[in-house]
C-alpha cells in the first residue's frame, strides 16, 4: 500500500504518520490515540519530571500494546549572563510597568531538561521501541546505552549538514524538519534562521544525502501533503500541528482559538519565549520584543521573565505573552478525534497518490 | 497523463512546466528551447527597452510556433529621499573606501520598468498566448486591454490573502510562490519575509481559496518537486533555478559556478541589491550590510550605488556585491539543455506520480 515499507517494518506500526512529540502540548492520551490508530504516538519528555515520565509511560503501557516514541531535547545549557539579564529585563521593562509587575516575581523557567544519566535510566528500564532527540544528539556514552536497548533512534536535522552529522553516528531514521513546521526547530549545527529551508527543497536534498530513511515534517497536515512527502523522497511523515486541533492534546483554549483563526501568513520564528527559534502565531510581544531579538538569554531560561506577564494577561483572556506553537499550514487543522485524525489521513493520503498516477 | 490537463489545454503546451522568467538572465533563447520543448517558455521584460522586446519576441516567433509567456512588473516607483540616499551612502561608505569608488561614479540603477501604455501596446501587437505579471497586477484599464488581446493572464501569490485577490480581478491562474524560490519575491499585500509561507504550506492552502488552476513555484527542482506540487493541488510548476544551469540561460560565470556549489542552506531573502526581498546564495554584501536592511532605498532604485562595486569586485573575480539568485534547491540542479531539461524533468514527474501509487 505505501511506497517505502522500510520504515513501517523498522517501526513495527501500520501506517507511517508520526505525531510530533509536542512538550508542554501533549501526554499518554494523544500517544495512546495515535499508536493505536496505527501511527506512532510521541512522548515529549523534555518538560516532565522523572516521576512524571514514569507515570506517563505506565498509562500508555496500559491503553496501547503498539509502539510509541519518547522523545527528549539534547541541548547544552548556560546560565544567562548577568548583561543578558540586564538586556533582557530592559526589553521587558515597559510591560512589566503596564502590567504592575515586580521583578522579584520572577522564577525560574519552565523545565526544559537535557537528555541525562536518570532519563537513561528510565528509557533503560522502559525500553520504548522509538526514542526520538531534538537539538542534535546526546553524548556517545548516553547515545550508546540507548542503543542497547534495542530503540530505534530518530532525530531531527534542519539541514543537509546536520542530517549527515546524524547519519554519521548511526542513527536508524532521520526527520527532515522544513522550515514550515511549528514549534522549536531542531536546528544543532547553526543559528541564522534566514537560512533555513523549506520542506519542499530540503526534503530531496536530504534524502539524497544520507542512508537511512527521511521523515518529513513541516507544513504537512492533510493527505495532500503526505502524498507530497513521499513524492520528494519520504518514507513517512511527522505531524504536530494538526494534533494539536485535536481533543487529546492539552494546550489551553486561548491556544486552540488562535489555532483555529490561523492563516497561512501569521506564524513567525521567534526566540524571545524560549531563547531557541520556534514558530508560533504572531502575538504582542512577538511584535514587540521580537520576533527574533538579540538580547534573548539563552535557552531555555529566556521564558521565565515572561511568566510573570504570560500570567497577568491569560487571567485577563489575553494571549499577548504566550507562547502559541504552530506551523504554516494551521489553517487546514480539523477539530477531530486524533484517532480518526490518523485513519483519516493515512487514507487520503493513500487516496490522493492512487490519483496521480491513476489520471 | 497528467492530473490536471485543464491548464495544458488552456496555455496550449504540452508539457506543465513554466520557465520562470529571470530578469537579467534569460532571453529568446531560453524561451525558445523550452517551448519547443512543449513548455512554456517566459521572457522576462522589466529590463528591457521596447525596442529589445521587440527584438526578442521576433527571434521566439522565428524559432517556435508554440505559445510563451511574456512577463512584466507592476511595481510602483518612488525616487530615494535625500534621508534614504544618506542611510545607503553611509552602509556601503566602507567598500567605497576599500574599493576606492568615487561617489560621484553612481549612475542610475539597472532599468525595472512598471508595465504601462508603451508596453502594453507592444503586448497588443505581439499578442502572446500568456502574459504574467510579478508584484501584483497593472492598473484596471491597462489589465483589461491586456485581456482583450485573448491572453491568458498570470500573476504571483505569496499569500492566501494576495492569491484571493488575485482570483477577484479575475486572472486565469495564479502562482504559489513559495519562500524557497529564487530572485524576487511578488509580495504586494505584505513586506515582512519573516511570515511567507513554504511551498508544503502555501500550495494546498492557495488552492482550497481560489476558483482559478494553481501553478507552483518555489524549491521545485526535478521529477520528485514537480510529482509533489501535483499531490499538493498544482495544475503546473514553474521552475527558475534549475534553468539557470542551461547553457541557454545568460548568467555570468560568476553566477553560473558560485550555483554549481549551491548547498539548502546558502541562500536568504535579500533586499539590499534592488530594495525587494529576493532570494540569492549568500555572499559579501548580504552578510555585511543585510541580508535585509532598513535602509536600501525604494525599489528599483537600491542597486546605483551598488553597481560601481559590483563592477569592480567583479573585475577581481569577486562576486562579493553581485546578485547571484538562486532558490534554496539548487543543488538538485543539472548542467543540461534547457529543452532536454523540460522533457526530462516532465517524464521524471510523470514517473515518479506512477510509483507512488503503484507501489
Amino acid at each position: 500500500m505505501w511506497p517505502n515499507n522500510g520504515l513501517l517494518d523498522m517501526l513495527e506500526i501500520e501506517v507511517p504518520i508520526i505525531q510530533s512529540p509536542m512538550a508542554g502540548a501533549n501526554g499518554a492520551e494523544l500517544v495512546i490515540s495515535v499508536s493505536n490508530a496505527g501511527g506512532l504516538g510521541s512522548l515529549p519528555c523534555a518538560m516532565l519530571s522523572e516521576e512524571k515520565i514514569r507515570t506517563e509511560t505506565g498509562i500508555i503501557r496500559q491503553q496501547t500494546v503498539n509502539p510509541f516514541n519518547m522523545n527528549f531535547f539534547c541541548h547544552t545549557t548556560s546560565a544567562p549572563t548577568e548583561a543578558q539579564e540586564a538586556a533582557w529585563a530592559k526589553q521587558l521593562a515597559p510591560f512589566y510597568k503596564e502590567y504592575g509587575v515586580d521583578p522579584a516575581e520572577i522564577t525560574s523557567a519552565p523545565i526544559r531538561r537535557a537528555f541525562d544519566d536518570a532519563m537513561c535510566t528510565i528509557v533503560e528500564e522502559i525500553k520504548p521501541k522509538v526514542v526520538s532527540f531534538h537539538f542534535g544528539l546526546p553524548e556517545a556514552p548516553l547515545l550508546q546505552r540507548v542503543k542497547d536497548t534495542g530503540a530505534r533512534i530518530l532525530s531531527s536535522a534542519t539541514t543537509v549538514t546536520e542530517a549527515r552529522w546524524l547519519d554519521a553516528r548511526g542513527v536508524d531514521l532521520i526527520i527532515a524538519q522544513g522550515y514550515e513546521a511549528g514549534g522549536h526547530r531542531g536546528m544543532f549545527m547553526t543559528t541564522d534562521v534566514a537560512m533555513q529551508a523549506g520542506s519542499m527543497a530540503l526534503l530531496p536534498q536530504v534524502v539524497d544525502a544520507v542512508n537511512v530513511p527521511v521523515i518529513a515534517a513541516g507544513g504537512i497536515a492533510d493527505g495532500r501533503g503526505i502524498a507530497a512527502a513521499f513524492a520528494l523522497g519520504a518514507s513517512a511523515v511527522q505531524i504536530g500541528t494538526a494534533y494539536l486541533f485535536t481533543p487529546q492534546s492539552t494546550i489551553s483554549e486561548l491556544h486552540r482559538t488562535a489555532l483555529r483563526e490561523a492563516k497561512d501568513d501569521q506564524t513567525a520564528l521567534t526566540n524571545v519565549f524560549s531563547g531557541k527559534p520556534a514558530r508560533g502565531l504572531i502575538n504582542r510581544v512577538m511584535r514587540e520584543v521580537g520576533p527574533i531579538s538579540a538580547d534573548t538569554p539563552p535557552f531555555p531560561t529566556a521564558g521565565a521573565a515572561l511568566a510573570p506577564l504570560k500570567n497577568r494577561a491569560e487571567k485577563e483572556g489575553s494571549s499577548d505573552f504566550t507562547s502559541l506553537w504552530s506551523g504554516q499550514a494551521a489553517a487546514l487543522g480539523r477539530d477531530v478525534n486524533a484517532g480518526d485524525l490518523t485513519r483519516n489521513l493515512a487514507s487520503e493520503a493513500l487516496q490522493r497518490m492512487k490519483l496521480l498516477a491513476g489520471a
